[in-house]
């Protein structure tokens, strides 16, 4: 290990005392692979701060010492951004211990959590306000406000409120410098130059490390309800969808399901059943929601507005689950595609977005073209359809073998990433860049796209010390 | 006139023909001088492209013979920010010529508009297709598209649907190497590194010039009503709006206007007449709309959520316009109350915003403070109390001279700056930076901002060949 690294470890400890840095090899450990397991960093100590004074200071140290930081909160980034190089180059900055949230401002819909607060416990915090976060996803147990951020993530309830690009109302972050952005104040107008606030929403640890956010609220859900619908394709899933959402904004939820991805949940995740008598070739979950008495009830809002579509054959059957066990019978299927697709074998897995209005053909015609490119494997997609977001999946199938992956996984990456960027869509719709996309964002940016992202992250982070190896060098 | 810029004229004439540069004195002229006739600048032609490939092949030729240049729409900027140096080193390029919209998608519910479209002409166009573009200020009928996202302008109604930043869904832009950056594809979900578009908004062309931009559209309006409160203070209004917000999503405007300044309305501007039959020390203006015929009605949703603060005493009197006569009423003397102010003399202008739950205080105690730092001056707030941002303004009063403004104004301006600041505010809400705010921005910004706007300035435009002298150098 080089003298700065051991240098930079001592000088925190003798400053901010032990439990600020961890070097014990077996607590280290679990932090330095992702939790896909595709990653394996190296690292000498975790940097442990309490507080944005005990980042600035660390950020600081290291930038004299010219060793690179790779700041970590929940470590659940689905493209190795949170994994330090192999080299041990680099020490991890645990964001972790900084889990307050500093404030809970009901009247003004506000709440400043720091980077290491869990989006769980967050949820409930501002539960107990009677208010709510209205961004969530499958990581909600261990994925972290400031992690969420430096990804501007994005989840199952964008459809109404955004990813967090528009929930975040300012950002407080320590750059490369050492120097503190205090944006927490949350001005709803500013306009004194170049956003700094949303230049650190997804930039992965490139050019700063988020210390907290000020987070916008929405009012408490008091009911939901959720619908099943069987349907033809997915032109008629968006048509429902700019149907319902011309009628209402009580739409929170939209998501497609392929009737063969519906099937592989049946067969293989315990417990589950096919919410419609019948089987259809498409589906899509719709969920509704109330946040006061006033409000229409979501169940008897989603049987008016869906009445007319199932009339007029746009719709070919639908169920509305209005008790939450159904509800959360509904969002079970959803959420276990992936799961049930472990189990039939090896797959990509590519996330990926196109304009709203042209995902039904994009679903179709891919789907078309990757099974004639590559005959015998068999692609999905389902997801967001009203983000214009699919997660879009090819499976081995009849190509299966042990080395199938290692084999053919980037040839199917760089054949469903052409036929993205031929539609003017995006590689990485909410995962981001991090190790996994570094070479495709290259391959496929135009010219004034990579002189962008490279000429901001050389101005703030002139030597490369800001989570090296992740988005753009 | 040095040879680059007349090297430049000629070639871009020889290229794209006579159209694209006017050279004329008198057609030059007008351009030259800000609209509050502050500025004065100088430039020995107007650049005059008519698409997005003739601005990015001028910009490149510029880059090459290192002449600067400056972009201007509708010269509507409060802040100098379209003006030319005074010493003619920077040419002019008026993207007056892009006036086409590329596209309206009702059903996508966005809108591509050429940075030259002027505002007025967006609304007349998407109404054609029972959409509306949420977003209006007093120069509508002359500010261009390219010139609000440049600026990040918001107006009276960003209570409900937020400033340009919010509406704007993608940009294109020649960036000062003459790449074109498209990001009109407006996808919903986009995470491949830092946002491009977002960084340019808000950037007044230092970094780039805005070619065309996609917007966000919104149902249209079938009805409104506007109330009109008198009341006993700003906290009072503000509190009023957080009980409507808490009941309604309707409301789309609430502005605060003091006493003082409707009596100034009532004395200089024809026709207007006092909503009330009695005086009171502050008054709200409240709009509401509703955009289908299952939304309550606007003036009976006012009626019913007014009542029991009336009945309060929350609110002294009030009342509801319901005919478009009364809102326009309510609303003229909301619009005429700087034409009102010139009227009674000179006086310093302050576009501020502090945040909006510290609005109140800061409105009474900022006022009380100036008036006792510079006694016989009087200070008046007025407008966007829901957003945190008020036209902070004041008046010569007793201390009026003809050279007051000459003598006093800059001394006045970092007094109440240092007041916003200290309240964690920003001394530009809605105008920008421009050439007006420059030094203060120095003066009062932490290193932390001053090292990211400088650093970004330098990457992108690392010739400061773009909109030379504005908003940071």
């Amino acid at each position: 290990m080089t003298d700065a690294r051991q240098q930079l470890i001592a000088g925190i400890r003798a400053r901010f005392g032990e439990r600020a840095v961890i070097t014990e090899a077996a607590e280290v450990e679990p932090w330095l692979t992702d939790w896909r397991g595709r990653y394996h960093g190296a690292s000498p100590a975790i940097l442990s701060p309490a507080s944005t004074e005990e980042v600035a200071a660390m950020v600081a140290m290291a930038a004299e010492l010219v060793v690179p930081l790779v700041p970590q909160g929940g470590n659940t980034s689905m493209v190795g951004g949170a994994t330090p190089p192999a080299d041990g180059s680099a020490l991890l900055l645990s964001l972790r211990r900084m889990n307050r949230i500093r404030s809970i401002d009901a009247e003004s819909n506000l709440a400043v959590a720091e980077a290491g607060v869990i989006l769980a416990n967050l949820h409930d915090a501002v539960a107990d306000a009677d208010r709510r976060f209205p961004l969530t996803l499958g990581s909600r147990g261990s994925c972290t406000i400031g992690g969420l951020t430096a990804t501007n993530a994005g989840g199952t309830q964008v459809l109404r409120f955004g990813t967090m690009r528009a929930l975040v109302a300012g950002v407080e972050a320590v750059l490369p410098d050492g120097s503190v952005h205090d944006g927490l104040g949350a001005l709803k107008k500013d306009n004194r130059g170049y956003s700094i606030d949303q230049l650190l929403v997804g930039s992965e640890g490139t050019i700063g490390i988020i210390t907290a956010v000020s987070l916008r609220l929405v009012p408490a859900i008091t009911s939901r309800a959720v619908a099943w619908l069987g349907l033809g394709g997915p032109q008629a899933a968006l048509d429902v969808l700019r149907m319902l959402e011309l009628e209402t904004n009580a739409i929170e939820g939209f998501e497609i399901v392929p009737g063969d991805s519906l099937s592989l949940v049946l067969e293989h995740i315990p417990g589950t059943r096919a919410p419609l008598g019948e089987e259809y070739p498409w589906h899509a979950l719709v969920e509704a929601t109330a946040s006061s008495a006033r409000d229409e009830p979501p169940a008897a809002l989603l049987e008016r507005l869906l009445a007319p579509a199932l009339e007029s054959g746009l719709i070919a059957d639908a169920v509305i689950g209005a008790s939450e066990a159904q509800a959360e019978a509904f969002w079970r299927i959803r959420d276990s595609i992936s799961e049930a697709e472990r189990a039939s074998g090896p797959a990509t897995q590519h996330d990926i977005s196109v304009p709203v209005a042209d995902m039904p053909r994009f679903m179709v015609e891919a789907e078309r073209e990757v099974e004639a490119a590559f005959p015998g494997a068999r692609a999905s997609a389902f997801g967001h359809l009203g983000d214009g977001n699919v997660h879009f999946h090819v499976h081995a199938g009849s190509r299966a073998a042990d080395d199938w992956y290692e084999r053919e996984a980037s040839a199917v990456t760089r054949f469903v990433d052409d036929l993205v960027a031929a539609a003017g869509g995006s590689i990485s719709a909410e995962h981001g860049i991090g190790q996994t996309k570094k070479a495709e964002l290259e391959r496929l940016s135009p010219a004034s796209r990579m002189f962008a992202l490279r000429s901001i992250k050389h101005a703030l982070d002139p030597h490369g010390l800001m989570n090296p190896g992740k988005l753009v060098d």
